[in-house]
């Protein structure tokens, strides 16, 4: 071993993902899940309602069906008198129909009795007898009502592509009877981590050795993001052993993510390995960030390759800036990152070098409806300053800090 | 079948939450579970760390370690020369120790030399032949390392008991060597719809018939808070066959939800079930909240039982307001709910009636670093508008209204 310079072509952030974009096709593959299992999936295709729903005039009140005319006019003074012609009880499949003058009892959920456009409420109605009502106030077609087709009509657009599944969705689908639904197939993402100093948590670290963080780390970022993690373990230092996991866990995996050891050594073996691994090959090496500058992007074969930092924060921080966004790319997901990031304001200034961003781990509180950022102290590469944190402030790359009561975007982690 | 009158005896939404809080003691029971599949549990003890973390001095930088006395004065005109003694590779349990006047080879992340206490930046260094190097800057006794415990202390608090499980939280007790956590069991929920107008997904409605859609989004939001759930199926308006499967299911489960029909006297058979299940029974039936005013919150030997109106729409609402901060309590989580809920600026005014909270559906969109949220048209029990809505605007109890441009609070959805 011995000291050896690290070379960098370094990007800004924004710029280092574009041009990763640029070489970077993702292929959605899709799967069929069944409707109530898919929480969280991405839909893979847009899904079309083949019905009305709901597929009959529903009331939306305890009452009276009747035809909105015989009540035109009514009022406290003037009542409208109706003959009662029965009642459509709750799943009725043939209602019971009315004429003219008629009504019949409505439940709430209810159909309509055939012949009637409207409900009049049990509150604006009086019994006359055992057959009779009067209805003191008039009601429009359609009042009291939901139409058929009203909530969503056959051949409308229920689903987009790529729009990540929440329980509401999976309610409006199954009323639609659509018990399978065609999602995005997770993408498989190869984690090796490497380092001769790095170890199994399992096991008990002589002196100078440190337990495997970024492995768990990622596989749960990865698990966040709408992927399937698969853990390959940790490689020593050495180029065969390294390019081996590297290349096997590639082969079976749509991505991988490397996270070297901590010394420039093992990220320069690191970068060797990504190299071998396939056309293009890396696009950049360094990334004008802060921290997790020493960050590998890569192409090969077709696949994403990342080399992130062995620092567990800057590792985090790059996972959330590249990686996540790919995972999504390859779910196909156009639905924006809903509320990862918040804005708060800065209990205390946050300073920065321009030319670079910031991550800067932070707590956050409500205050009178207003949402607080203070800033964690403590080494920003010690992985219980992220514990401690809930979330980490964003200093763009043109700012040389932001002043304490300023607004700053906030990535919650 | 006949037009009932529904008897409420309404609070508002806290104030029957916290009737029933006080008639509700939360059992946490908990199970071991690996730490590498712990995302999103919640810790049921405090977790602390047996070890100093790390466990030995690790330098921050590349370049050497020294006994910072001998760097004192060092500058670029008077230069302070050392020996190299050898290096630390990394994962090195038996370093080279040096002397004074000597200094060591060091990697970020490695162990420093045994007698140094600081370590020189490469950056900073001149090496003058194969064994000596020139420091041209001084450095303070502990710079450019982490210090034992720096990041934790053996000891120490790591995480408290009742927090949900992060990536950095997996990653930091991997680091600690705890590989396996006592967290608190999912509380089992067992769901149950009723109505006659309702069918099963799978099934072809009948004119007057709907399909099932609140059992499957309490299904996917008891998976979001946490909890196991259990669906049921659907029971008729028959209050034994509805006693008998509510009564089953709570005997397996540690909570039920009941949904009723949308009918008047669906709710009212649903409420009969629920009182005959055990003691207390029915705390509160009816909240003023629009949509969910039908609701039943009710303890049957120790157990919550839920009573969520037929609408779905309302029973969503009713779920996070009511049964998901149940849920919560079940698991013993005291962290707050990570901002599922957001602030934003409302496009067009919001009417409410006071003495009722309100909820109404909303689209976000963040403009120049903005939220901003524009309410969605349509009937607010029709489940596509909760599809269209990323969330809910909540209109307090006391307020009229919220106009358009004024700050409000959104609940995501």
């Amino acid at each position: 071993m011995k000291l050896v310079p690290e070379l960098f072509n370094v990007l800004p952030p924004d710029e280092a993902y574009q041009l990763f974009l640029r070489h970077f096709e993702p292929i959605v593959r899709r799967e069929a899940v069944p409707t109530a299992a898919a929480l969280d999936r991405v839909t893979a295709l847009p899904v079309l309602s083949y019905e009305d729903l709901p597929a009959f005039t529903r009331a939306t009140m305890d009452g009276y069906s009747v035809r909105a005319a015989d009540s035109f006019g009514a009022s406290e003074g003037a009542p409208a008198y109706l003959k009662v012609a029965g009642e459509v009880p709750m799943g009725a499949t043939d209602p019971v129909g009315i004429g003219s003058a008629e009504c019949a009892v409505a439940y709430t959920g209810g159909m309509l009795a055939r012949g009637a456009d409207a409900v009049v409420m049990v509150e604006h109605t009086q019994q006359v007898d055992a057959t009779t009502i009067e209805v003191v106030r008039a009601v429009a077609p359609g009042e009291n009502c939901v139409q058929v087709g009203e909530d969503v009509r056959e051949g409308e657009g229920v689903l987009p592509a790529g729009h990540r599944i929440r329980p509401q969705d999976i309610g409006a689908l199954m009323a639609l009877g659509i018990t399978s639904v065609e999602v995005a197939r997770k993408p498989v993402v190869a984690i090796v981590s490497s380092g001769d100093e790095v170890i199994s948590p399992g096991e008990k670290p002589k002196p100078g050795q440190i337990r495997d963080i970024n492995s768990y780390t990622c596989q749960a970022l990865v698990q966040r993001a709408g992927g399937e993690p698969r853990l390959l373990g940790i490689a020593p230092d050495r180029r065969e052993a390294l390019e081996e996991l590297a290349r096997r866990g590639l082969e079976d995996a749509d991505m991988l993510v490397m996270s070297a050891g901590s010394s420039v050594s093992s990220r320069d073996m690191t970068a060797q390995v990504i190299a071998s691994l396939g056309q293009p090959g890396i696009l950049l090496h360094g990334v004008s960030i802060h921290p997790g500058k020493p960050t590998i992007l890569a192409i090969a074969g077709g696949k994403p390759v990342f080399g992130l930092p062995g620092n567990p924060v800057s590792a985090m921080v790059l996972f959330e800036l590249m990686v996540a966004p790919t995972i999504k790319r390859m779910l196909g997901q156009t639905d924006p990152d809903a509320y990862s990031r918040v804005f708060g304001r800065l209990t205390r200034r946050v300073a920065s070098a321009p030319g670079r961003e910031d991550y800067v781990q932070a707590r956050l509180e409500e205050r009178d409806g207003e949402l607080w950022a203070e800033p964690v102290f403590g080494k920003s590469n010690l992985i219980f300053t992220m514990v401690k944190a809930d979330g980490m402030i964003h200093v763009p790359l043109d700012r040389s800090g932001i002043e304490a009561g300023d607004v700053a975007e906030i990535r919650l982690f």
